[in-house]
Parts: structure tokens; sequence; C-alpha cells
């Protein structure tokens, strides 16, 4: 077998064999195929495009190239979550936590955020002494004990994936449906989950911009899942608007705080409770509407706040951040974004908000920044509100005070304002099971 | 500029501008942009194509990557000739020393064979002792006194051709017209002639398949050669069939021998007065009716041959071989392939046929092997011939016995005999100027 075979029939357009996917991924990581042709196939797989069986077979073979976890000495039911991606998206840090107060076990291994999209381990990070590296004793230890913990990545884990990932960075072929998959199933099923809830982003601020093409990315990821053996489900939700009003890493931690209070904003707080049913309800807790209750006295009773607490406290993070958000260090400057013009929030860049933020120094252009903990946005107005001119638009908060200019061009590049009030979108378009 | 933007550009289906495709090139030659990179942008090409502004600024590119040559110093008006390759294409050891022995100088760099194509350098090192590499003083001094002098590019011509052809040789991104369009008149244009004719074959052993596609590529290099300030046209000739009935390196110059002295194949001998007449009508040595005259006339006197004798000589070759080529030493085997049904040779695969030749090793797979030069084969019938079964199609010559199989195989495979007679196809096509 021979990779520029393996490339050439792709370019054709032809369907690669089990073997060749199989070969192309081992040889990769074993440094035995070089770069340039791993970056000529993904360009070939850009444009051709993968069979669900190609796909498959890449995620099955990104999987196994390297270790997989074992999670057998957790007791009861391990569920995971997974967002393809989005802009003030810190619902695992509300999921999380309201499921494992009710008895479903969350082992969860989270990434850091690239380009204009957040990540979980960053916001843990932002509360001061939180440990986001475990030794996989002491993690399987913790949720057996407290029922969650949220770590990063081990490097023994899907090795293909990230070689293939910084590669595809710097080749413009990370908008490719069949890698993308392959890049998230890949990693997901390393771990040992038993119920995977896929939380699939669909519009301006996500991979996939339109509804039709998200569901083909979760059809597909959920076959996959369920071929693996695990439950499997995915909902489409709404990354045509930020969710909630905060995007920036210690922002995010206080919305979600207050959301496991009972305090969260309203589109943010629905999603997370429905994500949460579907995790519970994968997890053979109840029907969905048992599960929604439960989810909602979590949260109700303080029972999933306390777990949080449980966790960062277990995770070595300042517990007095969570019990009084105030205690977040504030950065040293905001500056409020004002309406140029009066009507309604049309439409916004979702993607554009990300990149705002990114500019305030709160996300990564490259894998070696520093991030601003405390950098930026809070949303006064929100697609479909209605501003006057000069009303305040959003907050920036920045440590840097030359990042403002910048940031509130984007701001504004990416806000719409019209007289016209834009149709009422949905939250959650779809559930694909 | 990042070259990032380049390939996501080209990805996108953008035309790329002069700026990005010389920072490309520069960048590629400097090896400040890796491989990876090259092969991403080179594979989007592939997919998206360039429009023929943008494959002028990558030939201008391709040729200001290395030294341009100065042929000023030669007296009187410089002719090249160039193949875009095809199987038993010898017509550069015919026409060159016709045109030089009329006056027009001919200083020809040319190229070896790789795969099922033919070089013109590998046929001359079939001739023992012919030095293919001359210093440019040597090589500048022998064009001045006889007219004529054929060597190998320096590797100082166009070092991006260089360095992107064995990229694209290795990541499928070969096959791309584009990137075939500057890689030849890259190096056409680093050297210094008045006039170019360009040899565009068409059919099934040349790149372009159809007459549609070779058009294409011919006028798209016509242009490129005329922006740059050389008098420039194109043939379309046919590779439907091998051109003559020899191929293989020393059976080849035994071939181009017999057509200097009046005696070579019909087809091979027309194909090489009309380029002959072409490249003397272009340096302005009178009507086309005139140069086909003179083109006769230098066969027929023996001055063409005599110019190629004094080549040999002057370049080191045995001249013996030239003036009897039964000197020339003989393959240990030979083997006769018979026909295993009747009827008419209604169309050959001739990129099967050029392998089946490489399988005899008269041609390499990779640039480190070895040529064995008197390995090749003789077609003893051509396309519209009848054969009897049992009739001998075609004799392999080769120095190793075992490679006569897997060659028979080839060549039967790329054989189709039919009780229909097919139609007559011209072998030149068409003239573009």
């Amino acid at each position: 077998m021979r990779m520029y075979d393996i490339i050439k029939n792709k370019r054709d357009g032809k369907e690669l064999s089990t073997e060749e996917i199989k070969f192309f991924i081992e040889g990769y990581v074993n440094d035995d195929i070089p770069d340039y042709q791993a970056a000529a196939l993904c360009m070939a797989i850009y444009f051709k495009g993968m069979t669900t069986r190609e796909i498959r077979d890449l995620t099955f073979a990104v999987r196994d190239s390297g270790e997989r976890l074992d999670f057998s000495s957790i007791k009861g039911i391990r569920v995971d979550k997974h967002s393809t991606g989005g802009v003030g998206d810190k619902t695992s840090l509300v999921v999380a936590p309201i499921v494992a107060s009710l008895g479903v076990k969350v082992a969860k291994m989270s990434g850091r955020g690239l380009g204009h999209t957040g990540g979980t381990i960053d916001k843990l990070e932002a509360i001061t002494g939180f440990n986001t590296t475990l030794s996989e004793e002491d993690f399987l230890k913790q949720v057996n004990e407290i029922g969650i913990a949220i770590v990063g990545q081990s490097k023994a884990l899907a090795p293909a994936d990230k070689k293939l990932y910084a590669l595809r960075d710097v080749t413009a072929t990370v908008d490719s449906l069949p890698l993308i998959i392959s890049s998230i199933m890949g990693k997901k099923l390393a771990a040992d989950d038993d119920c995977i809830v896929l939380d699939v982003k669909t519009g301006s601020g996500a991979f996939a911009q339109t509804l039709e093409e998200s569901e083909t990315l979760a059809r597909c990821m959920v076959e996959i899942g369920k071929a693996a053996g695990k439950k499997t489900l995915a909902l489409i939700t709404d990354m045509d608007r930020p969710l909630g009003k905060a995007i920036g890493n210690s922002l995010e931690v206080i919305e979600a705080v207050d959301t496991l209070k009972g305090n969260g904003p309203e589109d943010f707080t629905e999603v997370c409770i429905i994500l949460a049913t579907d995790m519970l309800y994968l997890a053979d807790m109840g029907t969905r509407e048992e599960c929604e209750a439960m989810v909602k006295k979590a949260i109700a009773d303080g029972s999933a706040l306390e777990t949080l607490i449980k966790m960062v406290k277990a995770q070595g993070g300042d517990v007095n951040l969570i019990l009084d958000t105030e205690n977040f260090t504030k950065a040293k400057y905001c500056y409020e974004v004002k309406a140029r013009e009066e009507g309604y929030i049309f439409k916004v860049d979702t993607a554009g908000y990300g990149k705002a933020s990114l500019l305030l120094g709160a996300g990564r252009n490259t894998k070696e920044e520093d991030i601003d903990y405390s950098a930026g946005i809070i949303l006064c107005k929100k697609t479909g509100d209605y501003v006057k001119e000069g009303e305040t638009l959003a907050i920036l908060y920045t440590n840097d005070l030359n990042r403002i200019i910048n940031s509130e061009v984007e701001f504004l590049r990416s806000t719409t304002i019209s007289k016209e009030k834009p149709e009422n979108r949905p939250l959650v378009f779809k559930r694909v099971e």
C-alpha cells in the first residue's frame, strides 16, 4: 500500500478502504508518512468528502492511535456531553454538575479554546488554583467520590488527532466535515463513557452555518457513536447568537454560577436544562419529563451548585470565587459600546463577537499565547432587542487599553441594526437520535 | 501576507494576486514555507484551477526563482522546441540537427524521462560517452561553432520547479494544468531563446487526453510565451499511438538516425518535418513552403545528419554508433509478442506501451533508478494495421529475462484488436499561434 495511491484515490473521488484509512493514520502517527502527504490528503478530503463508512473508519483509527481509557472502576453510568464549539458556550460548567448531583457520573475531558471559540479547560483555569491535570488514578477516584471531574485531554489520548489538527490548522483544512467528525468523535470514543450527548451548534458562530449541514454533522456523529457501542444523541442548538450574555473566561464562569443559582440568562438556562435532561434520559434516569423535573430541582435546591463547589475544591480551585463571584479579579478597563443608530438588533455575526472577545485578550490566536482570564464581553442587548442611538450594546473588559479599539470595530461590524424586527429563532432546532 | 490565507483563498476558489503567487514561490524556494503548506496549495490548485493571469504569474515566479541564462553571445536566432511528453517521442534528436544545419541556433536544455514518458537527455546518454553537462562557457561556444548543443537542465535554473515537481510527484498533484504549464514554461523562459515551438501531445499517452484539453493547454502556454517576449507557437500532435516504431533509449536514437538518413517511419518523419518547418518559420527563415523545402533538403543531402554527428563528437559521444547504428549494444534478450486474435489494431493505450517499456528497464519509477539503455520495444504493428492470430505485434528488448512477462501483459492489455477498422487520426491536429 502506498500513501501516494491513497491521496490519488481520494483526489479522484474514490471511497478509501478501511485498510487504506488505517494505513494512513498509523503511518502518520509513526512518522512514516510525512506531513506533506497528509496535507495533500486532507485537502483532497476537503474537496471530495467521505462516506459515513469512511468517516467511521477514520474516527476509529484516530481513537485507536493512542491510549484507550478504562473507566470500569467508576461505579454507575458515565455520561459525557460534547459541543461542536461556540461563543459564550459555558454549558459544560452547568450541565456536568447538574447531572453529577443526580447520581450520573461525569468523567470529562475537555479542550482549550482556539480561534473565536472558547474551551471549558480555559474557563476552569480562570478559577485560581484549579488543576486541570490529574493522574488517571486521582481522576477516577474523584469521580467515584463526588461524581464529577473535568480535566484536559491526556497527551496519550488520540495522538493522531493532535498531529492532524495541528496540520489542518495551518493548511486551511479545518472546515471539513469528515475531518471535524473524526477529530471530535475519535477523542470522545477513546474515553470510556456509556452515553454521549452531542451539542451540535448551527449558525454564524458555528462550523455548520446552515441547519442542513448541522443535521448532516449530527446524524453522522450519532451513527458513529452508536457504531462504537455508546448510547448517543445530538441536539442541534442555535449559535447564530452567543449563548447567554457573557463571553470570556471568568465572565462565563460567573454566568455559569449565576445559572446554577437560578439567576442565569433565560436562553442559556433553557439550553442547559434541555441538555442536562437528555443526559439523564440517556443514562436511563427516567422519562424526559421526569428527568427535566430532576434537573430543575437540582438547580432550585442548590445541589447542582454544591456539586460544582465540591469539584472546584477537589481540584484545588479557590472556592471563595464560586461562593461569591464578586471575588473574581476584575479587568482593569471596561468600555461601553454604544449603538450608532436606533432599531432592532436584526442579526449578529457570532464568530465576529468571538473574535472581538479574542481581540480583548480572552482567547488565543496560536496555541502558545497566554489568556487574559478577566477579558471578555458582557452583552447588554441581544438579537431581537430594540436599541436607541447611544444606548449601550455591550461592555468590553480588558487589561490592555490598546485592545479596545479593534475589538469595538469588530463588535460593531458584527452587529446589524435594522428597522425590521427579526423572526424568532428557536434555541434548540432538532434532536437527532 | 500569510501562506495560510493563500491556501484558503485558492481553496475557496478565489483568484490569487501576483503578490500572493510571488510570496508562495519565493518563500517555498527559501524554505520559509514548509512542504505541507505547499502540498495543500497544490491540491487546492488541482481542484480549483487558475486563471491565465495566475498561471502567467506562477510561471514568471518559477522562472525568476533562480538563475536566468544569457544567450546574447550566441550569434543568430535561437529557437527551442519543447514537447509536453510522450512515448517514443525522439523528435528533438531529429529536428534540432535539422534546423541547426540550416543556420538557426539550438541551445537546448532537456529533461530526463519519468514514469511512462521518455526524456531527451536519457536518449542522448544511450550514446556512449555523450556528456550532457557542459559549463555555460563551453555550451555557448559549441552553439556558436556548430550551431547546436543539448544539455541537461542546470541545477540553478528554476529551482522552484525542481522542488515543486518533487513534491507534486509524491502528493498526486502532477496532473494539474496550471502546475504543468508553470513547470514547463518556467524552465523554458529561464533560458534565453528568441522562439519557442511547443509540441503539445494529445491522446492516451499524453497528460491532455482530449483535443479540447490539449488546446486549452496550448493556448495558455503560447500566451505566456508571448507575454514573456518570445515568439511562440504550439502544434497539437497525436499521442494516441506512440510516435514511430521505437520506444526505449538506444532504440529511439537508432530510429532518429534512420530518420535523418531519410529511412525513418512515415508518421515520425512527417511530424519531424512539420515541427522543424515551424521552428524555421518562427525564426524568419522564409514562408512555410520555403522552410519545408529547406527541411526536406537538409535530410536528403545529409547535412542534418552531419550536424548530429558534429554535436555527438563535440559532446564526447561515440560517433561510430551514429555512423553505423549496428554498433549499439543489443539487449541480451528479445521476445516477440504475438497477436492472440485476428483483426485491426483498433486502439492502443499509449501510456500502457510506455509502461511496458518501463517494465523492460527502459525508464525509471523513481529518480534514483538506473536505466537499461538497450531495453525497449519495437512495434511491428500500429493502430489501423491488420493482424492475423499469431502474428508478431512487437518485439520486447531487455537485459533481464524476468521483466518480460509483466511487460508483455501490460503491452497486450494496452492493445485493442477489433473486427472494426479504426478511423484515421491526423498526426497534427492544430496549430495554435
